[in-house]
């Protein structure tokens, strides 16, 4: 399968990341990819293509303008500011306050449009968020002409990005837009299977309303991992959306046993639903050495599960999302790519 | 006019405050606190009261149990999950994700009861904010008991925390605690007087849908200044409380013609409430030096704005808040005193 690249992701290179109340590098750092090409390089699966450019549609058609417009400015607007360090934000539209006013000024803005805030702006963010949505649009091209599957290795992630709020290292929703490009290119229904240890909240609320896009998710329960406030199983769409969202929050220490059993309850969900193509937002920071994860995947589990999804015969898109044991992310990354050659033949 | 005070508001003093994107010495430090007993001894005002002990009850007819508990044992589980520095929030109940789960994990409980992120919650945090809310309720009694006025010099300050969320330096609000105790010793109308800098965000929450309890804010417009996401002038108050609350937000760089004017206003409406005793939230952060503020008030515009208030002829309770020209903070609170007495006679 082909590898969808581009360097322009290290565009995206923040210093500090808040975490446990000091700021540290970011665990979301440019070595991640680098693991992951050498790997492909080892095992002789580098056949590489460069992004295409599609310019704003697609993401329009999934964020709200004021926040693409927002992320385009934010770290110009913060600069301006005089600020120090980079821009994070400090006070947010919570229940104690109104969640419809849109302030002016740079901190009142980033509060608006930030779902969390680990996720420092930093120069060239949005350049590197604009490369990475462009990685997942023309791999997901590559599958509606033809190809079994593609792999967009992305970088910023997307996963949590919602509508028109950045967090969880992720700005633009890549994902959602390439499954939503691949619904106007002819696939009736879209099937999204999560596998990042976190729950991809973002892809989540994009689609809830929606019955053309199942979401499928399997995460750390959110009483116990981030993003904390979605991700329950008790929440399964809305409107026309119901019974379209399906989430597997799964216990702390989690084994490939109990994770194997919910990924193949979620591959049911998808063979009933009936898709025409699936994409699937993979992160392997299920890896059992994950430093800010807690579930017990080896190495060997990715090949096995990078094999039950080919089991899907879908045309499949693998999108790169979240994996922080830096050393191990290529071997992991490039076992389930593996896993799925293996068994799609 | 008495003042309350306890040394105990020292156990407030953490090290961090996220600002700018950076970790910094908090502006909310223990030294505002001396430079306004140095002031008060130096014009021969410091006529001291030690609080005495008011337990929990008056706290919970104000603020939600579940926050409640959570502040009494936050510093212990995050100091028990191993983070190194002190506790700060990074992800948050926003309008992406649900509002009403409370998860277990110490970030995800830090993220559910906080509105804002520069407030670090360290060792003794709470044992401080506990002795504020008594400060507070000691002179309030004071008032009630007959003194013209009282001085609640309490640290940290209160009147950003809301029912159930702290923020802005603030745990618990100590001026909504003391008003909610005079309605309870023979005041039918508490009016609240709010003249710090920033928006008293938590005060309007609590007392929004009352209308025994009028809440009058002079501060920066929320488009450009903290909390950004409440004190607007269409905020009036709801169900029994409409009308109820009245919001002065006032721009950039306003001198005091410009505030002086809102105070009247303010004024005349806490006259035409009918209270029987006023409670002002007391912030000099309007000052033109304050680091974090941008009005533009001199130190004899506090003395001048003391005697208006004294004009209300009301039993009057003041709160301490912000103000964060630390060198400065002694003279102009003490200022208003000195305003308030010289003209109450
Ligand atoms: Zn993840
Ligand atoms: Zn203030």
């Amino acid at each position: 399968m082909k590898t969808v690249f581009t360097e322009r992701h290290y565009l995206r290179n923040s210093k500090t990341e808040l975490y446990g109340g000091t700021l540290v590098r970011p665990f979301e750092c440019p070595e991640r990819i680098e693991f992951i090409t050498a790997e492909l390089d080892k095992r002789g699966l580098g056949d590489y293509v460069e992004p295409a450019d599609y310019g704003m549609d697609p993401v329009l058609a999934i964020h709200d303008a004021g926040f693409v417009d927002f992320l385009s400015k934010a770290w110009q607007l913060w600069a301006d500011s005089g600020y120090k360090g980079e821009a994070i934000p400090t006070v947010w539209p919570s229940r104690s306050l109104s969640v419809d006013r849109i302030p002016k000024q740079i901190d009142g803005l980033l509060g608006y449009y930030a779902l969390a805030g680990e996720t420092s702006i930093s120069e060239g963010s949005w350049e590197a968020a604009l490369a990475s949505k462009d990685v997942a649009l023309t791999a997901a091209d590559l599958v509606m002409n033809g190809d079994r599957a593609a792999f967009a290795l992305c970088r910023p992630p997307g996963h949590h990005a919602s509508t028109s709020q950045f967090g969880g290292y992720c700005f633009l929703n890549n994902a959602a837009i390439a499954a939503n490009h691949m619904r106007g290119k002819g696939a009736a229904k879209v099937a999204i299977l999560d596998v990042d240890f976190h729950h991809g909240n973002g892809t989540q609320e994009i689609f809830y309303n929606r019955d053309d896009v199942l979401f499928v998710s399997l995460h750390g329960d959110p009483v116990d991992a981030f993003p904390h406030f979605l991700g329950y199983a008790d929440e399964t769409g809305a409107g026309a959306g119901e019974g379209f969202t399906a989430n597997f929050p799964l216990p702390v220490a989690a084994p490939y046993e109990v994770w194997g059993a919910a990924l193949d309850e979620g591959l049911k969900r998808i063979a009933d639903f009936g898709a025409d193509a699936l994409v699937v937002s993979l992160g392997v920071d299920t890896f059992e050495k994950d430093p800010i994860s807690f579930f017990k995947l080896r190495s060997q589990d990715f090949t096995d599960y990078g094999g039950r999804i080919a089991g899907a015969n879908l045309p499949t898109l693998f999108v790169m999302e979240g994996g922080y044991a830096v050393e191990e992310i290529g071997i992991n990354t490039v076992n389930v790519l593996d896993g799925f050659e293996a068994a799609a033949g």
